[in-house]
């Protein structure tokens, strides 16, 4: 594909119906670009999952070999058009070419964890019990693949959460069918990525069913998708209201499907005094970079920072103040998102219990230009005031000033669920009682705790959890990177004293053995 | 403990406040027997979860030997009091002595799997990946319990699926406190078996918070403890309506947590002619004994029986229908239950579509005695009234005849989401391909396929699933039997860089290593 179409792919066609349109938006310019793109229709929601469903009995009965090469192919796809792919998404998304260009190694590595994963472990969790003198029947569990998803595609990873993200990786090589709702952000990045999977459809002799991907900037599709009774399962990464709006209507249908969400989280950084005993430039230039990275627009973003009063705390707040005038330029996602910032934030300079440590330069009539703001305030008012830990999506950060460790450990027992959290402490000082009592509390509340690290940066690995208690996600029990996301698109089924010629092909393949 | 005190346990005392009070009610006697239970009030429910939420952070800090030696020595406080506890739960509910000795053998066996699997197994799927040349960081995988646990304890397995049941037993296993709301349809076994739990830990010297047990003949208990913001997690056994009522409550909370229901299934039975190539008695027999078992107040009976017209098919009927007058009495759980199936019954028998081959006899003025039902339909008829696969909770059956294969295959896949099913064909026949296409075609729909028997029975094992889609239960990627019924209670953290020494104590014990 040379020219952007502006339409769904629906059972491989490029199709559209209706009349409603919208077009990119490139923030860096500051302007709407073409293509225009369709907004999907009722009757366009209902085609895409009649292929899907068809498309389900087709990839369930596919070998996971066959599954495996058509990740695979699909990431030799996205190489094929990394140029063109990298410049459209980089006009419609604000990001830089080299965060890009990270995005498309990042996408293509997890789908190849998944192809591997398909070749060489037991993914399915199988296990049997055989039939003993005590008359115990012979059992043989396995798992299922779900049926048809419908994966929401974010804005803050136009390729690793989107199109061909973690989670159509994941559902594809799980054995169901997939439809993504295309952010609204970035129409003609998840196009190409659509072509690619088309592409790699043909390319293996796979009926396109299987995946269908729909554009649309309102919600109509995607509440016409969930709603459908053959979809089975819905992925979604973005805000807490839409993703929780979501999350009702799923639980409201007849028959209530599991909701993946990831919504929205602070990851609070708590830091011990003796972090800084060779000073405070290394540690706020770690924090600057990770706060300021994807100009905050990260889910690990740390949005809290817990430090005790010390000598070095008014060393490092001055640090930090004088360093956030020189960042570099903080360019949004979108026009949208921006304003939501710029509105969070001049509310949080307008309250009285906040201190607005820095503010960051920004040219006012940049619709997607954002001020980096720094803000401090004492850890009574922080825990008087519980919306202080919701989420300001962008570079933005809150420091949390507590008297002592009792106060840091109260804020850590205070917490709503977050996807991540840090600790930062000099090993082998006598920090070390408190902090393991502060493991311990974090523990309960995130997904994901590092040690003398920020969060930003999600390894894909079998010892991976991005998820953590709600609001940060829907269903804290799975993660959405590493290996285990593939179990958010299966369950399990036990085969009593049943002939193994009876039982599924695809259920029994070599690899279910291991 | 020798009298029952009618009251709730909260935090190791015996304590009511309420007025409002219900008594057991002896379905064989059809009367009420003594004594008075309390119905717990709002104020009740605060203590218990106060008390749960203190219990979190004792269980949750006990070694997984403590843990493991809490389940062994409820079943060693069960055996203690057996003779009293089978004389008390055979008045409440009918079931004969056998079954009820028997329960007690399973509700111990499910307490001493989970006391294993915490010596024994990688229960918390505990993995690493170590950094790397490439600099990948250190990861940690290991698991949290939730926190505070409700049960909903069930009706129809007054000990197995109650107060010590298997949900209880995983959760405490996973490190969680719990608190039972008992089913007031046996509220003095419930508290024998809670004064069990009591007795184990003031044995073994554990804080009494951990467990609690409520009464109450009403919602408004239930209701108060999965909207409490400090539960956060709730095991339910039950009907699809009761349970569908409590889904709906905890999906709308601000947090919303998982709930674990088992609701309704009909397990329909599948059967190739080949299965009477040598008569019809041995099926017709077995089947007899499945339905009828436990007055067909099973979560597994088989509620459906799908055959093929055949030669066979009319002896098959007459055989049944002349051996379900000869029937033992089925006695059911409770007059409220009893008169539902009753009303079910007699609408089954008003419906044109339905063809009443055989009611048993039942004493009219015996409130809680159950005629055994056997109905039929054609399959035509069936799939045009999709309420027809409702669950009848009760000793019924309904028969649907097919013409041919093909349209057995349309009924199951016509099914909503079962427990279990079961295909029945002689081995070794002209049947292979058509098993085979049926066995995948179920595999979707149940969460346990059976060969050539009933469901009937649901073995306590690694290899078992306990669960099917929506209605038959919330969530099919979880077990409420088995070794995986552990996993619902917990959920994963990774630990990020960690030194070793900061990693809470519990999560590094020696068995999380393998």
């Amino acid at each position: 594909m040379s020219v952007l179409t502006g339409k769904h792919l629906i059972d491989g066609q490029w199709c559209a119906q209706s009349c409603e349109s919208f077009s990119a938006y490139a923030p860096q310019m500051d302007e709407f670009i073409s293509p225009q793109f369709h907004s999907a229709e009722a009757a366009e929601v209902n085609l895409a999952v009649q292929a899907a469903e068809r498309g389900f009995e087709v990839i369930r009965q596919l070998s996971d070999h066959r599954r495996s090469e058509l990740l695979t192919n699909i990431a030799q796809q996205l190489e094929y058009i990394r140029t063109p792919l990298v410049a459209r998404c980089v006009r419609e998304t604000g990001l830089p070419t080299a965060r890009v260009n990270g995005e498309i190694d990042r996408t293509k590595k997890q789908l190849l964890h998944f192809a591997s994963l398909l070749m060489e472990g037991n993914w399915r969790r199988a296990c049997s019990a055989s039939s003993d003198v005590t008359s115990h029947p012979d059992l043989q569990l396995s798992s299922v693949p779900l049926g048809p998803v419908v994966v929401f595609s974010a804005s803050n990873f136009p390729l690793a959460f989107s199109v061909a993200g973690g989670d159509t990786a994941s559902a594809l090589a799980a054995g169901c069918s997939v439809i993504v709702k295309a952010h609204p952000a970035h129409p003609g990045t998840s196009e190409m990525v659509a072509d690619c999977i088309l592409s790699a459809l043909k390319h293996l002799d796979i009926p396109p069913c299987v995946f269908s991907l729909l554009q649309s900037k309102d919600h109509e599709a995607g509440v016409a998708l969930v709603t459908n009774p053959a979809v089975k399962a819905v992925g979604f990464t973005g805000s807490i209201q839409g993703g929780r709006a979501l999350f009702d209507i799923v639980s409201q249908r007849p028959e209530p499907i599991p909701f993946f969400g990831e919504l929205g989280s602070t990851n609070p950084v708590f830091v011990f005094d003796s972090t800084f005993a060779n000073g405070v430039d290394a540690f706020a230039q770690a924090f600057l970079s990770s706060m300021t990275q994807g100009a905050g627009q990260f889910c690990t973003s740390p949005g809290i920072l817990v430090l005790q009063k010390s000598e070095h705390l008014d060393t490092l707040l001055t640090s930090l103040a004088a360093a956030i005038p020189s960042q570099a330029k903080q360019t949004m996602l979108t026009p949208h998102i921006c304003s939501a910032y710029r509105r969070a934030t001049k509310q949080r300079q307008s309250r009285s219990e906040l201190n607005t440590l820095a503010v960051g330069r920004v040219a006012e009539n940049a619709q997607s230009q954002a001020h980096i703001a720094l803000f401090s305030v004492s850890a009574q008012d922080y825990l008087s005031n519980p919306e202080l830990e919701h989420e300001v999506f962008g570079p933005s950060t809150l420091i949390v000033i507590c008297q002592d460790f009792a106060e840091q450990l109260e804020v850590a027992k205070s917490l709503r669920g977050h996807l991540a959290s840090s600790v930062f402490s000099e090993p082998d000082t006598e920090d070390r009682q408190q902090v393991a009592q502060l493991v311990d509390a974090l523990s309960l509340k995130v997904g994901r705790l590092v040690f003398n690290g920020f969060a930003t940066g999600v390894e894909i690995s079998p010892a991976m959890q991005h998820g953590g208690p709600y609001p940060s996600s829907t269903m804290a029990a799975t993660t959405s990177v590493g290996s285990r996301a593939i179990e958010r698109f299966m369950r399990p089924v036990c085969f009593q004293s049943m002939p193994v010629d009876y039982l599924p092909v695809v259920l029994t393949s070599a690899t279910a053995d291991q």
